[in-house]
């Protein structure tokens, strides 16, 4: 969960400081008794739970890599018939295989869960742990983790939605909602065959009777137990643009001595001049025809829900975490929260040309390339963006300068009143958990799946408990929490059942 | 010899074509009796001069890796002891110490003869011949050659010059003039210390009594055997312009997550905009502020000497070796010359900022670099070019943006009525070797070390014979050709006779 997970990370740390006490803690369940018995059935099943997340830990899937993807997909098949799922079938797609399963228990509800089986790569010299040994781990102030390359990324909260069906069923019930679980295995690569996963007949079948679908999620904040419930996403297109004696006709198709500038063009200097008319001399607004064209303002709702976050949130605690001065422009927190929300942005994620190590070169590159993600906000799409970029270079001239696009989706956005979000604040407040609902995340996933048509669902997030280190060394998920407000393996196992249970009774 | 070495190869390469026949084949050496003797004598040391090239390459010295510094100036302190000097000094630097020498053998006039003992970096996985080995490699057109890291650059032409010597001292003569030796050990990172070395009170006396100062070099053309005489070559200043949320104090001061970008500012796009302002849109002149003002049009003579090379020269060889279709606003050849030999240039040799690798990385970097050289002609100086440079960016608002000089040199020139140049084609002349006079090489070497006050002298690069791959895998010197245009290390060792003996001898 490349992007979206890294800033849902950020943004609960930086929601939890100021978020506590926000929510008043709910009621305790009408099922409570019976609540009693399925957790006795999740603290009876913790060692099986956490042996389930060590043993899938061991077998990595990459799909940039190709390595172990049928072996992936395999298994999640294995552990959702283990859960109890009644159909379970693998999905072909263009790329790697993906599966998808249904529990029927002939409840009312239907309730949508996503899974990944896929990983970030890794490199073992950079880990305390080894990270396929998912070795159980002390870590002060969290208590006992599991470190390993995807242990909250996304094995270990997936399969404590798993251990929340085993526990159910160790405890003699069915689970209140029957349940319809879409899996991929190339979230890491920008999902890019995961619509044809979902638009299968069958699944988009059993998904349209959902009342939406959620990945599940580790990332309580440490400093006080507060989660955010986003009501959507940017969307993002990256691509890398190309300059290139190649394709220009001029300057060098390869490296050539430096002292020939004097004769020869230079692609570098393309790319900077190309660069510069897209985004105003401040860097900070893209200024491509018609970029704005499709933008929705925001709605008076959504800027008091920011409104509420710049209350809720630390500016200081922000500025600390990114290591950031000043916002854009000088803007108060409130402004600067609001523009984070609402503004789609063109950003350099590298630069790339000729000579990149220590010191200098002596050559006139033949190639350059800026490395570029687009935020898109809702109505923009990922195509629409990518068209209006390729046509106001063109307009000026760099028709030659390519725009190769690696990935990407449109923005995603979900009712607040929907069923799924409603139910996910629901289960958190019963808990005392401080929600900050928060209209748009400035990352993105590819939530717009399962929220634009065809299958036009409610989709988020949802979990308890507490992980972090996607994407790099020492990832952890943690099963015995030592923070009295992060709840360990069997609470969050318990978040899910209360939420499945929320799900299938809230009005 | 980093750039200018480049640089002289395709030069030669270039020139070579064309060149053949210009200047017609001049008579015999007055002294023909005696340098049938010394010829002899190169013969018979021909295998202790290989063994001489094979040993010293066995001995790498790196000056960025600190790598047999001292060990490698008391080797070149032993060569010059066993080639006769009788005077030889290592002289300490503020880097890496060098050497002075000196073999007086009381004639009328002196010369000057510069030597580097370090050597570029190399990878042995790239080579076909362990880079040490230096072995004898059959080369097809070439003949038998040594390859190994220093080969051509620059042992193998050095010690090919200490040959002449020995040939000389085995047939019983003196050189015909006095000999003053300086060496360094840092011409790879740009020779910043070697002015320390020249300066030296009693290096300075010894330099100031020479005709000139030679760098030998083995550059024939394998088409034709020419060989390029260069009275001057341009300037560099290589620095790095970086842009850092550190310095900016705005953006962030590491990379962050790229959903940021809608409210922190990006030091990514403002080395971009600072970039665009340093050039005219289509890259090619350099708009710094005040950046022509010492620049000096080409005289009439260098214009004429262009319009030779112009003629000499293959237009078509000159684009296939570039890999270039066409010139600078589709200039004609003889004014691409006039512009690479007249306009100092603003290039950019790298660019690295965030994510360098495949694909993308949703990341807004702290910190952005461009790798720049600005070529400088006379009457340019490093020195002002640099502070030109500073003064346009902070005078537009970019004082945060790092100026980092890496290295340099000023312009240099010679003059063509000088007795070094003279020598030099009057050597070449009697050989039958084609000549081509070139007014100023686009690239740069550290001859304004020479050239400039105080030691002001003549200053260019002699020598007969072949290698290429400086600075690449399989560097080469040929030593037995198999090509009749070009000669092997016996022929080449005798280039260094007749030409200590033109200087001796010439008006």
């Amino acid at each position: 969960m490349s992007d979206e997970l890294l800033l849902q990370n950020r943004r609960t740390l930086l929601a939890g400081a100021a978020a506590a006490g926000l929510f008043a803690p709910g009621l305790a369940f009408a099922q409570s008794g019976d609540m009693a018995a399925v957790r006795r059935a999740a603290e009876q099943g913790y060692d099986a739970s956490v042996k389930r997340i060590q043993d899938w830990i061991a077998l990595p899937s990459i799909a940039a890599e190709n390595l172990n993807m049928e072996e992936g997909c395999r298994y999640v098949m294995d552990l959702a018939r283990d859960a109890g799922f009644q159909h379970v079938e693998r999905i072909p797609t263009d790329g790697h295989p993906g599966v998808f399963a249904t529990l029927d228990v002939g409840a009312k509800r239907w309730m949508g869960i996503y899974f990944m089986y896929d990983v970030k790569q890794y490199d073992p010299a950079e880990w305390s742990s080894p990270p396929l040994e998912a070795r159980i781990v002390d870590k002060p102030g969290f208590g006992k983790v599991i470190m390993g390359r995807g242990a909250v990324n996304q094995k270990g909260p997936e399969a404590t939605f798993l251990a929340a069906l085993h526990a159910l069923r160790a405890a003699g019930r069915k689970p209140p909602v029957n349940i319809a679980l879409v899996c991929e295995g190339e979230e890491e690569i920008g999902s890019p065959n995961f619509r044809q996963i979902v638009t299968r007949p069958n699944v988009l079948a059993a998904l349209k009777k959902c009342e939406g679908v959620v990945i599940p999620a580790g990332w309580q904040s440490p400093s006080n137990g507060g989660v955010s419930v986003n009501l959507g996403a940017k969307g993002i297109a990256e691509l890398e643009l190309v300059a290139s004696g190649a394709k220009w006709g001029r300057g060098p198709k390869t490296d050539i001595h430096s002292s020939q500038k004097a004769i020869v063009d230079s692609p570098a200097w393309r790319l900077i001049q190309a660069l510069q008319t897209l985004v105003t001399p401040d860097g900070n607004t893209p200024v491509v025809d018609g970029f704005f064209d499709k933008v929705r303002p925001l709605t008076p709702r959504e800027k008091e829900l920011l409104a509420l976050a710049a209350r809720q949130m630390s500016e200081a605690d922000a500025k600390v975490a990114l290591g950031v001065d000043r916002w854009i422009d000088d803007l108060p927190w409130d402004k600067a929260l609001e523009r984070l929300a609402s503004q789609p942005t063109i950003n350099i994620e590298g630069l790339v040309s000729g000579y990149t190590g220590p010191g200098g070169k002596t050559i006139l590159p033949g190639r350059a390339v800026a490395k570029i993600d687009m935020r898109l906000v809702p109505n923009q799409t990922m195509e629409d963006a990518v068209a209006k970029l390729r046509a106001h270079l063109d307009k000026r001239g760099f028709s030659d300068i390519e725009v190769n696009v690696s990935g990407g989706y449109d923005p995603t956005e979900t009712d607040e009143n929907s069923r799924l979000i409603r139910a996910e604040i629901a289960t958190y407040e019963k808990r005392g958990v401080p929600v900050t609902v928060y209209p748009r995340l400035a990352g993105s996933w590819p939530g717009a799946v399962f929220t634009s048509p065809p299958v036009s669902l409610p989709a988020g997030q949802f979990g308890l408990g507490h992980g972090s280190g996607a994407h790099a060394p020492d990832e952890y998920y943690v099963i015995e929490s030592s923070n009295p407000k992060v709840e360990g393996l069997v609470g969050a196992t318990m978040g899910y059942v209360d939420f499945l249970y929320e799900i299938a009774s809230i009005r």
